[in-house]
């Protein structure tokens, strides 16, 4: 039994990742192939031959179609086999399984699970993206090696940060200004504001304050695995409305986790900044400082993994400050018992949803 | 279970690899230590010393027999003790299991079934071996990480050849002569003959034809896994007897593929043609090209293999092309099955059959 | 089931590998972390964090106390937690087992059983430590890829000598004194005496005897895997007395095994001799011969180890040299199964003994 969560969008991969080449990459534990059509849309198909199981991706791209490089079988980008050399039956079996795919915020998305639900309203929404006033730093992928779920439990957990970042963002040590959760029907937000208090270091450099601020920050996840941090600070004693703090200093950090495997993860990043925009010093200085820190949590995670997997367990105390992880592995794991409760109806009449090499 | 036939003779290795040292080689997956004697004959044991376990070949090679590196504990060629060091009476268990071997083409062959059916008549023919006029590439090897069965499909296969081969020996693809598949007791046989066509290049580069030939393809697979390409043309329009068309433009292709372990092959090869004989270019060119040629096979077969494992399956869908391969896993699965209804009789008072040590 | 014995006194490390920082060292399949206090003192918990599993060997020393490199919980040397980050009840289960410890030799002596059986007594005696007219070479260690029972078993085992330290200290094949092995409670001794021979290179090189001499070897180990070799010479026709053999040429080989994991041993050493006492050339000089004598231990050991998980068997023949071994083994046995009958009873509420995140 895995831990993943089929009916969700995820990150498949960047836009500019997804071209005119065969593209290998391991999600939700299966292997995928994926690739851009001369139309420019995506495709993506379980890697692998279903005659001798050969990956697709050793093949060629030939037109819109894969053509496996054993003998020559070639599907579409639906999986529907639309050439076996040397036959000119194809057999009815001889389809691979693709995907529902959609293409937002400079990243293809990708369907794991039931075709039919695949609505792509339900993809997250990033908060001001495209919109004028606010610089982007996008196309951001680490690996990380484990769970996911150790990823989302870190995402919403400021705890962490004085001593795992202590050399890049940490030093928030002295906050003792405690953390609240909020929970909705598909996203746990922990917050919590530092009012009138010293601007930090990061909004000395970029911001030109002149007396104390309101601070906040939002950890929000939203499920399966999606975190949004909404940071920043407005003048002490401002108004705390959504428009005083876009007025003020502000950014949005949003971490798209896809679970590779149950202990690996892809983790695609970017960032909105109402500052510097357009200061593209600023965009690396945002990048650099980013994947230092990222980095700093993927070793400790990892470390973390090992242990876990070795002892067969998650954890053995639960502290306070366990309170929205928790709550998070708990939606988790409601949606993925009630996917189990609703076997997959793949029909294999259907394009885009052909079962019959997918186990 | 294993997909391995006991009840044959496998090119254990080339004779020059065979000399006055200990080299270990693992076949069926029982690890073995391969020698010669002073008189010339070669030797092989089990590779493990019945007292502590330790590798035999990590020991040396005392006159003719192996004196085991721990204690000193030393075996002849047939498996018997001849010595242990600090006492006069060697235990009777004390023996190591041997195997009959035999030396013929250059190679020296194993028998790792019952001894007692280990008839040297069994070890298949090569056609033209050391007749004149006919120029030999002997001594070659490859390592396949790919289980043998899965290379046999592929040598009873002209399909592949367009799409695995297009960077050597590829580009016949145009060839929509089908092939047609001939069974008798011990071998499969998938052959094809292109009459009245254009010389291709090789035979252009190597021969003299001046009209359009008759060309053919014989694969023969003789159980459990030796394969033979037959390979050549006629003047179009020639009689397609054997004298003719060693008359014509001619090359024998011998694969012995010995298995290593159910996932790995060792690949001995060799090449025997009636043109360019004795031309060391020639034999350069044949060595490299077909190298080149099977490691084409090796990459594509160990990523199918990989697969395979992961999948627990070995294919999903059949196809034309499948007939002579299909037929050849029936027939291996068949003799797989009459082995095991028959247990090996494994007599521990004959020299070169002790069993004590192997399981 | 491993083959660890718990209730002993195992060397843990050096004591000047265990200083001001932490150090991760697995023993008995155990990962620990070990430190020395700010008085001196050594300390080891089981490394891991009892929150999310972090190993506490990636946090911090913090005075006396070790800090978890992720959120800050923090552990005195006895295991208790002193404090967690963010809230100020610490739960009664985040403790961490930690274990006795003595240092003593030189090392840093750990008892991974029942903490109240943890009698210093009971570390075995290293004879002439600290004493005048004794030179030491201590503070050598090695890492060995097999079981530790493979190496207690070559401990008492000279025959293996002319075979595996051909390169080294072998050459003594000429030998056929045999070897008298004597039993205690918690012992084990195989010895022989060659009397009235010719002194041994190293006695020619290190000594001025001037006639034959009465030469000694006495293998002993001490349960569960201390070894020590008692070697040399006094002139031939001298009384065998402890005193006779101190002031003839006499030196003293320690070796303490202590098991990592069930495939792999830490092997701690150190040697004591009555010659060139105070000569730094003899120090190296021993230091270089023994740790290639005990590489030539470890590459056979190794081999056998593979090969024993491979068959899941030990061995296949017993030989008159497995005496002593023997006895070893089934003595081992007998103190594991004792074990067994008597589960260990950890009080949580005592310091150094918390037992709540150790299995």
């Amino acid at each position: 039994m895995n831990t993943f969560v089929k009916n969700a969008w995820y990150v498949a991969a960047w836009s500019e990742e997804v071209g005119r080449e065969l593209r290998p990459r391991t999600i939700l534990g299966e292997k995928l192939v994926l690739w851009r059509r001369s139309d420019g849309s995506p495709a993506a198909l379980v890697d692998r031959c279903p005659h001798k199981l050969a990956p697709l991706s050793v093949g060629e791209l030939v037109g819109d179609s894969v053509q496996c490089g054993y003998h020559g079988m070639t599907f579409d980008g639906s999986g529907r086999c639309v050439r076996v050399p040397g036959q000119s039956v194809v057999p009815p079996t001889a389809c691979v399984r693709s995907f529902p795919l959609v293409e937002r915020y400079g990243a293809v998305w990708i369907w794991m699970g039931e075709p039919a639900l695949a609505d792509p309203q339900r993809i997250v929404e990033v908060r001001r993206f495209g919109e004028p006033g606010w610089g982007l730093v996008s196309g951001q992928y680490l690996h990380f090696k484990t769970n996911y779920l150790n990823i989302t439990d870190n995402l919403v957990d400021p705890a962490h940060t004085t001593y795992v970042h202590k050399k890049t963002i940490g030093n928030a040590a002295a906050e003792d200004v405690s953390v609240k959760v909020e929970q909705g029907d598909a996203h746990v937000c922990a917050y919590r504001w530092v009012n009138g208090s010293e601007p930090v270091p990061l909004m000395k450099a970029m911001a030109s304050f002149v007396g104390p601020v309101d601070r906040w920050q939002y950890y929000y996840l939203h499920l399966p695995s999606t975190s949004c941090v909404d940071f920043g600070a407005v003048p002490a004693g401002s108004d705390h409305g959504e428009a005083e703090r876009d007025s003020g200093f502000r950014s949005f950090s949003y971490n798209f986790l896809t679970p590779e495997t149950e202990t690996t993860t892809h983790y695609f990043w970017l960032h909105l900044r109402n500052y510097h925009v357009g200061s593209s010093d600023a965009d690396k200085e945002v990048a650099r400082l980013m994947t230092a820190t990222f980095e700093e949590d993927a070793a400790i995670l990892a470390l973390i993994q090992q242990e876990q997997d070795r002892m067969g367990v998650r954890e053995f105390v639960r502290l306070g400050i366990d309170n929205a992880p928790a709550r998070i592995r708990r939606m988790v794991s409601r949606l993925q018992e009630a996917e189990i409760q609703v076997p997959m109806k793949l029909d294999p009449g259907t394009a885009g949803a052909a079962p019959c090499v997918s186990a």
